[in-house]
């Protein structure tokens, strides 16, 4: 059985779940985060098969989603690449939290998540040497070029240049995966993604394969993609990643 | 805190969730189905939510889905309307063993689910008098038109005609609503479908909504679209669905 909490700490709201009786136990953890306009319950199912395996795992609300929701969606859109990058600073608030109580292991720490929250995984994975494990569905590292296009904050009727935008999220095009390709390599990851993504362009992780394959450095990667998938996880998909997650958390 | 058991029985593997502390009670239970080649994992995020606002979730797996995969596409492709015939079966079975067991309040029953799942809804909703509220998500009730061109089991190579694919499935053709207005607008039923769905069409639903409408049949239906969404239920939309859920069961 699987006992799933909602909680708050931080002012950031989340699902802990827990395999049955092992709430107060020191167990490996995985943060597992949603996508854009998503929110910690629609994956939650995560945490239901993560948690069955053992796991203590923690799906949190992004900014400006779920319990925090922003409701104009013309801000929401105008955030995506600040909401990722608030992501990743709440990320490392909730692990010391985690740690501190004695509930996370801090020698097996996991990242997932699905499409922005892929991207929150692997910025996490470029960020915090405590990150073992990372799986990212759909995602991409690749900020500095993806931010150009994807939910672009600049242009348009903005009345913001990219020069502005780029500010904003400075330390995120810091943490982009290309300048950072031996630190990618070093731990186990896995990344999934569909080849008819019409969201997040599969050639995002495609372009991440080569760049590792071409250093000789897909010693830890597991790089799993599927024909007819879109923007949208598979039965498939959800048990790969868990028995990634056993595999190597 | 909410309970989350994988459980199987009648040859049915299943998520049963429950709030914490009360699986022995009889409680108002709401059967919710998954899409074609999805899982009773993926969905049990219902299970979460619905058992948070203290109902007895089941979210089986379907027939060739799951625990019980089909692992030939092609088989589980020309098996569409058999398997969705075949949950509303097995939900028989599963309704009488939760009724039996003093676990779900006979009085207070619902089904819901995803796409073939919400299929699988409308046609449980026309068979059996014991459902009291039905909530159909980018599914369809129009059986006999829809199986004539959606997964279609016929023509191309499978070497058989309408009419031999038609006869499996008389059953799932009796509980078209076109034929069942009377019933379907007698009850509290939720239809939720995204304008842009790109598998199963919006019209499917606006025509539902058109029919009970000129019969004077609309008191008990919520209908709810959003103009953006593909085939892909929102977060919005899983609050909406618990909120039915609480209000009308």
């Amino acid at each position: 059985m699987v006992e799933m909490y909602e909680e708050s700490a931080e002012g950031i709201q989340f699902i802990h779940a827990v395999p049955s009786g092992k709430y107060h136990q020191l167990l490996p953890t995985v943060f597992f985060y949603h996508g854009f306009t998503s929110s910690k319950e629609i994956y939650s199912h995560f945490g239901y098969t993560l948690a069955k395996a053992g796991f203590r795992v923690i799906t949190p609300d992004a900014p400006m989603h779920g319990a925090r929701l922003e409701p104009d969606e013309g801000v929401l859109l105008a955030n995506f690449w600040n909401i990722l990058q608030g992501n990743v600073d709440e990320l490392a608030s909730l692990k010391d939290l985690f740690v501190s109580r004695g509930l996370a292991d801090p020698q097996r720490l996991g990242v997932g998540g699905v499409s922005m929250g892929g991207m929150t995984a692997m910025a996490a994975l470029v960020r915090f040497p405590w990150v073992k494990v990372t799986a990212n569905l759909m995602g991409s590292g690749y900020f500095s070029s993806l931010s150009g296009h994807l939910f672009p904050a600049f242009g348009g009727n903005t009345g913001l240049t990219r020069e502005q935008t780029d500010r904003k999220i400075t330390r995120l095009l810091e943490w982009d995966v290309s300048e950072h390709l031996n630190v990618v390599g070093s731990k186990p990851l896995l990344v999934w993604h569909g080849q008819q993504d019409d969201v997040v362009p599969f050639d995002e992780s495609w372009r991440l394969k080569q760049a590792l394959e071409q250093q000789g450095l897909t010693e830890n990667l597991t790089f799993l993609s599927e024909a007819e998938a879109k923007h949208k996880v598979s039965a498939k998909a959800v048990w790969q990643t868990t028995d990634f997650f056993k595999n190597h958390l």
